[in-house]
């Protein structure tokens, strides 16, 4: 094969999405990467991770936003093949011959997440990007084989799309910029399923008003309001679900559970082998790129419901317990700065009720999130989002828009001490009522919500 | 406590829900069987099986529709006691002590759902109604414990409920006639989490000409339509969701895939002891409520995929891997009566070219899934859809619409045999070209949709 | 010009539009047509007409509906052109060279629509079929100036589509058949703007199923379910929408006020000479286009509210009092064969009473409504919705669909006599209890919402 | 009657609206409040004016918006009295005999305006907010009349609502402050129409942290950022929709139409009388109140097109042509300061054209629309919008929300200088090719959508 007869269509295929009413399919290697089994996998794999447990209605996968990624991008070509073709090679406008690469780039550039990917990373020291990566670029999978008869190079090209290698920045940008098809998708789609409507920005009137430009993509300056719009969604979004404090509660005890059976392997692994087979290569710190194919929710949920019932190590059972069962950590926010002496006698008194605050209490800062925010004056000049002016010039989006200019630069979120939930509400439980004075002391250090010094 | 104190309201708690924008709770009670580890086990266990091969933003709980079925109840039971509150026993109006009897029932009325249950079912022989029943009576289970506070009967009240047995005929029609909360939600939720809009009647008309009357719940003449529209709305989502063929091609797929695992276990356990010890009970055929209770969607999905890489049955390997990378059976329609001939041809095709026939192939006959139409002169002539007119004189709905006449005891649905996908578009693969000739058979039979006699 | 070089793209122009999103228009033919002063007209009459006494909400124009139908249309023509490009003549394919003839057809298709239509038609003998006809082949007319620059005979073109003798029957049955985008768009947008659901089918599919064939347009077999939810949304939208009884109430009186004007301009000019002047030719039965053309909402409403004010007759202003300020006519069905006697003794209780029958009461057939359900049978066979099955047979819709089946051949609506309000609740109002029994009569014969015998 | 039997409940009344679904009636005076004259006349006049030549779907009344504004300030109060019902007078919860009070009030806040209020008002000194307080206090209107029947005083008290002297200052901010039900409503009221989804802020949400108090109306600290979105919102829609250039062009027509007309008058009353009866009064600067409810958007439109065809007066029907058929004045943006040679020059050039640059030239500046942001440090402090922490202190808004504080107390918009369209794209127009260096120089100074100097 080649790029050009890659390129070639093939009978329309659809898929009924609720965000983009349909996905069209258009080319038999896209059907084909979508039927690899490392695709069909991400249908076993959460797009929004622990955020369930707040928001009951966003159990989407990250095969929805995939095919959501490559749905926007698919659009956005259209446009700028039917209004800005490129006519010769170095005149800044659509390059048409470029839509397969970007496409396949589009539907593959979350390859490589696994289940709960960002409390496993830590744990685990994997690394969904270097994942990624591999699964294109590795001869062993599907997703390469189906790339490779394309032509033998074709698997790099699309992962130096990914890893903004890419010569074209206008196919880069597409993927990964301040306002890219990722995001675009992520943020109407957990809007959708977790029905608020902060992320429901004008995608429509977005498409609208890209261009494609030398240097990449840049949006009308009459479209402002509308990239303003966004920006206002992905704050919104950030602050309102993904860095929820009760999530992040249960994303804690996720992170003490793993790092408990991590530990616990050390000692002996009788614990875990041959009940969790699919996890010992981890706890080995010797895993391949198959072992961690073989990742998914169910399958940690599985062995999390196997320790629950089996596993003779109390704490991993009350931890599997607390996750399996929804019972978040409770949390107040801290100064970093001014708290350090409140937050070591909140963990003295927490240890004195016989907790061990190693697996029973959390610090998280919301910054530390792999999230971002728009940030226009970062190392990578490029992403800017740049408007073009009716007279041919260029204005920084924070220079034009004094909203964008207050989160300019700014980092938002909070940082929380997370702690086990019944201490907050002790006193009611009659059995805890031995400590009371101690619970006491923590409800007074924490009932308004902000960490304080006991009176 | 009792149901007076019980009926006691809590400050408001609200889930934010994308189908009926929040879900309300009111009691104590509510929230603590929300929080019961029976029902934070629905949301490991989705609410359409299969469908999400089909539909995939179809990836909701039965979590997600339980919560739903509650707030539906809990609008309908406003209303009534705001526009029919009872004024004496006996007056046919709504009593407002039934208010949390009825809410508990509606929240819990699937809480004996396991993962994939009409497979699960059929295999292993459980019973998700009387597991339902087990789960709100049994006394080691959360769910009875937290019933049981209100006093040593109300589970079994709450069981009654549900099994229609509940002298209040308003109560037991809310949960369970042709036009109930359940039914209601998830025609509006698989609509929504689908992206079709076939499911979409006019929920809040219908809440508003719904009455409670002596023998249950009737509807306002004036409402025929809006009854009219949730009777087809109900059609459409069984004909173009429910009984999809790709859906039902999965399911047939995971029907053979746990007969294989079953059929082997009889032979030899060591296939799957120690790594799937959730199933281990039910391949014995002894388990109990516990073991029931531990399974869930991710609980299946493991094992399958250890079984996909360790299991060293092919057929097992096979079916795991069709099942969990989404090579769904294809399938043509047949005519019980005339298609007998043709049925045996076509599976003796399928032999000669060495599939196992009672593993490979599978009838599926949609009338017999789990889910039933609107059926007014069944057996129970109570679920009636019954229209009140303005001088009082109640018409049953088939009587009043001729839309609904064309629906009324007729069943609708089809019946297909399902063989492996490869057989039907067979002769583009090379590998087998050997076989071409009974590919070319097969083709020849199948090829219109209609399994048709071979020329 | 030509067809070609009016055939020739210009850069995008869109309209914001809340069914569609966008409406995109892409050639200056179009936008010129959408600029004429025939076309803005369009933005003063009321798609819905009376139907907004009843649903606030539905206040929108004919001008947003015809740039619905265009925009349909639009997407149905790329569609073809995508999937079903002709290559020679007569091979039944889709010709692109009758994009721009469909599109104009398409927006022009309700050009000749007046204020309050059907019942300014019925006094005053307008039609405004043949004024559309008039607008587009009328050399006086902005809409025919811009048609003829493409050539002479491009208006008798456009006429001859919406006319239905156009050559090529897939352009006559986009815009005039069981199925077209005229109903298409009307069916969802009075949907949007009236805020119910009932026309709210699934318009994507149905664009995704069509074909173009040799006599016309297809529909794929498989999307047989959603062309029978469009056949549904149809007859609801007529039962609960457009057969409204309270719209009908105003549409009486609406009648009723135009019919006194008229009688009373006959006895004597001096009523409407020279305050009503738009009015005037109609009343003389001596008018051109353009006086046809100076009509709309409210030109007939600022004379109503001037009647209303200033004209010495006392009829005539209670009639426009009653319909600026909302006040229905009461309705009751009744049995055109069984309730002759009924109808004649309720109008001389009426007559009893001192209203004049003639203008205060009234017979409305829903069935003499200018809208028509799905007809198969009908004496124009190719406007059947055919089936194409997948070994190329066709079925007529009602022959695979039970569904359709009940409706077809089964004209649906109504009969009811109109009478003032004030006469159905008569007794709560103290200054006419002088009539009491009189009105007591009435109430009995009609308070079941059916008329009956007086007992 | 009294303000108890006022408030007694009658069996609810609903109208369906296609923003908050339902309109619930639950009291006998509201629904006669309804009925009257005076409310069925705003269904005559558009909420949004000229802004539907730009966002042709924003045809909605003000009757649709004043249902809106009821309904919220319903569902609120509903919230007010289930969660924080007052114990005792003066305790800062709700008093539920404020309920048909504020219902009123907010029913009736936008009683007195007239058609195109923003630009009437500036030709004819009239005044909507005077004109509101007579309509509701003046004996002659049945709105007075209605709202008399409750007591004698009842009107003023109402009145004084509107007029924000009311004691309670809760019943006074649901119907004006910075978060108001009135622009709660019109943000997603005019989001729906438009189909723009900028106004589309989370409602149910607001409702959720909305809490009386002592002074007023204050929000959870919680609900921080659904206040933030809510501000946004507004701001969003102000700058997308409101202030839209073309829509402001079409403004500056009708106004230089209104004027062209009050100016002949003066010249010679012939002109206008007697074709144009309802606005002599306004000519002659001595209107009644009687004379100011006969007017609505019908009868100025009807008047524009009797003077389009009939009048001598060639710039009236010139103008009249304009506004009706939609030809908006064009626009550029001009700095107040450093622009007023370049004004001047530019007005030179179109007057050099033959223009009278007094009725075909504006400026405009959207800082004087009748519409304002959210601005927390004006003189009445009481309408900052406060959050209300959980140890009980208050911040003020953009004292926590940094997005807040950079829309605070800096006004947005811009300043435009509009003109016929036909010379900004004048060089294509041959007819007049004879002023092509001056249409060359108007072109220099205007292309860039900013006023710039002649080169």
């Amino acid at each position: 094969m080649s790029i050009a007869s890659a390129s070639q269509r093939i009978p329309e295929k659809v898929f009924r999405d609720p965000v983009h009413d349909y996905v069209y399919v258009q080319h038999q290697l896209i059907l084909d990467l979508i039927n690899t089994k490392e695709m069909q996998r991400l249908r076993r794999i959460k797009q929004l991770g622990a955020s369930i447990f707040t928001f009951h209605g966003a159990e989407h996968s990250r095969f929805s936003h995939s095919l959501g990624v490559y749905e926007i991008t698919r659009r956005i070509v259209d446009k700028f093949y039917r209004s800005y073709p490129s006519q010769e090679p170095g005149d800044g406008l659509w390059d048409d011959k470029e839509r397969i690469v970007v496409l396949c780039a589009a539907l593959l550039h979350d390859i490589g997440h696994g289940p709960f990917s960002h409390t496993f990373e830590k744990i685990f020291a994997t690394d969904h990007e270097a994942l990624t990566q591999a699964i294109i670029t590795s001869p062993e999978t599907e997703v390469n084989q189906v790339l490779r008869q394309v032509s033998p190079e074709f698997p790099e090209m699309i992962d130096s799309v990914i890893n903004k290698t890419y010569p074209n920045p206008q196919v880069v940008q597409l993927i990964s910029s301040q306002i890219d098809a990722d995001r675009m998708d992520y943020l109407v789609r957990d809007s959708y399923f977790t029905g608020t409507n902060y992320g429901n920005f004008d995608l429509t009137r977005i498409l609208r008003v890209m261009h494609p430009y030398k240097d990449g993509i840049v949006f009308d300056y009459a479209g402002m309001h509308a990239v303003e719009d966004y920006v206002t969604s992905r704050y919104q979004m950030y602050m309102q679900i993904y860095f929820h404090p009760v999530s992040r509660g249960m994303e804690m005890i996720l992170n003490r559970l793993m790092q408990r059976a991590a530990d616990l392997y050390q000692d002996d692994s009788i614990y875990f082998d041959p009940q969790s087979p699919f996890l010992i290569p981890f706890f080995e710190k010797n895993w391949t790129l198959n072992d961690y194919l073989n990742l998914d929710d169910g399958v940690l949920q599985c062995y999390f419901a196997q320790w629950l019932v089996q596993n003779p190590d109390a704490i991993l059972s009350d931890l599997a317990d607390r996750f399996l069962n929804r019972k978040p950590f409770k949390s107040v926010t801290f100064d970093k700065e001014k708290d350090q002496a409140n937050l070591a006698k909140l963990l003295t008194l927490i240890e004195e009720l016989g907790y061990d605050t190693h697996y029973y209490t959390a610090l998280n800062s919301s910054f530390d999130l792999p999230y971002d925010f728009y940030r226009p004056n970062a190392e990578k000049p490029r992403t800017q989002i740049e408007l073009l002016e009716k007279d041919g010039t260029m204005v920084e989006l924070s220079q034009a828009s004094s909203l964008v200019q207050a989160f300019t630069g700014k980092p938002r979120g909070d940082q929380r001490i997370y702690f086990p939930n019944e201490l907050y509400y002790g006193k009611n439980h009659d059995h805890i009522s031995l400590f009371e004075p101690l619970l006491d002391n923590i409800h007074d250090m924490t009932r308004t919500g902000k960490l304080r010094a006991l009176d």
